[in-house]
């Protein structure tokens, strides 16, 4: 059963994005990074914007409760944004929370409430240790039926790789073309929190070896260093360390505008056409292991908004926490053929001068993965690239009108796409 | 500097609504709890209805994450449902998440989005020890300025009670007549968690001591039996256990529908013609103890909206966690002068005969305080009484039109406030 997609009310656009650098940042907390974003996105606002222009703000964030023993979160961000006494609201749909406070503004704008809607997302994560953040990613799983068989998210991801791989006759080779291409994205993305290539990496481990008389790798390659499982371990097969993304904290932020005022603040908003939003069951019960029925549906709502087609789509970026997801998103979107992503990700089609480009940014990889951050970082790129200020990881393309973000979560519970357009 | 509220685009009616059972139950989980909502709410729909109709959700869930381990549980209740791949959302806004998602269902349809979307509320609190749960339910306040001060909620509704009395000269036993008249009316509502007056508590305790063979205590009034620190112990001065509502397992659902598709699913929809939502700093900063912003700026903008004033609101739920919380909130919403509250309890004017009945179903205090559900809880109570349907505990008004529900969070950091109106 297919419901025809309505349209919304009236049409909403950016008209500033930013975010904090990404990293693992010592005695700060989501207020201090959440901040961090909104003065990078109050910056971004060509004609300039102050806070009395906002009306209303939407807080993606995964769990503030776990990472932080802080509940309510949006209430004490807009407290210190100097918000009071108008509507803040907090937003948790797992790794799409941020894509998914997009799109509540997005709805509230065209609903005729409100002009301009502060959107965004922040992760706090690195006060727990490693392994109870690994722990606390889990509770993203169901805890009757995922949960109790000890499964955490790089276990559930590699259930997921070894059915593709399988399925398509794709090998841990194609998975790690992902990872070195998000690592060249990322090294020109000086807010991401690794900003370097694989490439580089290797070779400043090397130079440490030499300086500290120790054994002298011999790789050649990057593909020979992430075939090293001293440099490069199992993480859970076939999912190596370079195949996961980092644990991060960041916070990006979002300005958003009902069509009518917008310019008013830019000369060049970017324009929010397409909004999908679908959901799936998690991975226990799914018919498909190698496809993601939310994604599939969000992406059919958001094309079918904007009145265009995956192939009208020039750039995009997709939610990568995993190298498999990369390949499974750019199928699901449409963008390549089911089974048909390894190949396109080997012969370079998805690279910054590929056909396709796809994370521009560096992806979760190498940007980093603050979760509650993460949907609302990725329409920070779009702003970047679509307005050609993406700097030295501006994409070659010219007439560069169309882009699309995907923030998918946990292994696909819910799937945001927003499609956005310069004019 | 207040804003003018602007108009939603389009109108948005309830045509069902339901709510489980409140109370403390074993072996059941948020999924079970808001599927025994829904189906509730679903068999309240006059011509019928089913899933096909629905065609979005948005789940208040306060914390599922430490209540239960479980991140994400609008994704996995929306599977539950069998709404895959419709959009399913939650919002978590501390004990006003409910309110805030009938807020977001509301904008969702005026946005043109949707014409018919299920919300609703659920918590799972009862997994947890007591102590713990307070801990649980203390992360509500801020982690920096409450939280190492020891603060739990009682603690902080202690401090605003204290100032409260302090300033008005009112005495515990105003705080008394509140608890006396929730159970009153709570005895009537055989959905919440207790269905007893506290007179009948005290006499069931009064038989149990003779039958017992032990002392029997000497209490003649229900007034005796909560001054008696035996049976009402203090909590946090002046507040004590009769003043504090419970720990409760519950979830409650409405289904929302636009004016224009309103009449195809009953001939008695419930309007909504105000929504309102404000926020404050926590009571750690807050100039005013004994009065919550929050509340202000929300009920001025519901009033706004739906072109009415506090003194044309027939009845009212509102947020009644201590009973010095509801003193407040009928100050706040302008139904009395600051300060005047406490002798109105004491008069009877907040009472099911009184001149502005308060808390129908029992409040929080007797009906139960399941945090993410209570919101929502409070919009089923609009929905029978409204409608006349509320059987033994319906309001004695003629010409019943217009209830209020105020879905005030944590010490006041959001306040949602809804305007319904029967035609």
């Amino acid at each position: 059963m297919q419901r025809k997609t309505k349209k919304l009310g009236r049409g909403v656009a950016m008209i500033g994005a930013g975010m904090s650098k990404f990293g693992v940042f010592k005695g700060v907390n989501n207020r201090d990074l959440f901040i961090e974003a909104f003065n990078s996105s109050l910056k971004a606002v060509d004609k300039g914007i102050g806070i009395e222009d906002i009306e209303a703000l939407y807080v993606g964030n995964y769990s503030a409760d776990l990472f932080e023993q802080q509940t309510g979160p949006a209430e004490i961000i807009g407290d210190w944004l100097g918000l009071n006494p108008k509507p803040v609201t907090r937003i948790e749909n797992m790794c799409a929370s941020g894509g998914t406070a997009i799109r509540e503004g997005v709805i509230a704008i065209a609903s005729g409430l409100f002009d301009v809607v502060l959107v965004g997302g922040v992760e706090k994560m690195t006060n727990l240790s490693t392994d109870k953040v690994t722990d606390t990613l889990a509770y993203a799983s169901d805890v009757y039926y995922e949960q109790p068989c000890g499964f955490t998210f790089p276990g559930l991801y590699a259930v997921i790789a070894t059915a593709y791989l399988a399925k398509y006759k794709a090998t841990p080779e194609h998975l790690m073309k992902v990872a070195i291409k998000n690592h060249n994205n990322g090294a020109l993305n000086p807010k991401g929190q690794f900003n370097a290539t694989i490439l580089s990496i290797m070779n400043s481990r090397i130079e440490k070896a030499k300086k500290n008389g120790g054994k002298v790798p011999d790789w050649k390659t990057d593909m020979d260093f992430l075939h090293d499982p001293g440099a490069n371990p199992v993480v859970a097969w076939p999912l190596r360390l370079f195949d996961c993304s980092p644990i991060t904290d960041g916070a990006a932020c979002i300005i958003l505008a009902a069509e009518e005022v917008a310019k008013n603040f830019t000369d060049t908003p970017i324009y929010i056409i397409g909004t999908g939003q679908g959901s799936a069951p998690e991975i226990h019960d799914r018919p498909n292991m190698t496809s993601t029925g939310s994604a599939n549906e969000a992406s059919r709502q958001a094309y079918e908004m904007a009145g265009v087609t995956a192939k009208d789509i020039q750039i995009a970026e997709v939610l990568d926490c995993f190298t498999i997801a990369e390949l499974m998103a750019i199928e699901d979107l449409g963008f390549f053929q089911q089974g048909a992503a390894a190949q396109a990700a080997w012969d370079g089609a998805t690279a910054r001068d590929g056909s396709k480009p796809i994370n521009l940014s560096g992806g979760l990889k190498s940007k980093g993965h603050p979760i509650g951050a993460t949907g609302a970082g990725q329409a920070v790129e779009m702003w970047h690239q679509l307005r050609g200020e993406a700097g030295p990881r501006q994409v070659p393309i010219k007439n560069l009108r169309l882009g699309l973000t995907h923030n998918i979560a946990a292994t696909g519970g819910s799937c945001l796409v927003h499609i956005y357009e310069r004019r």
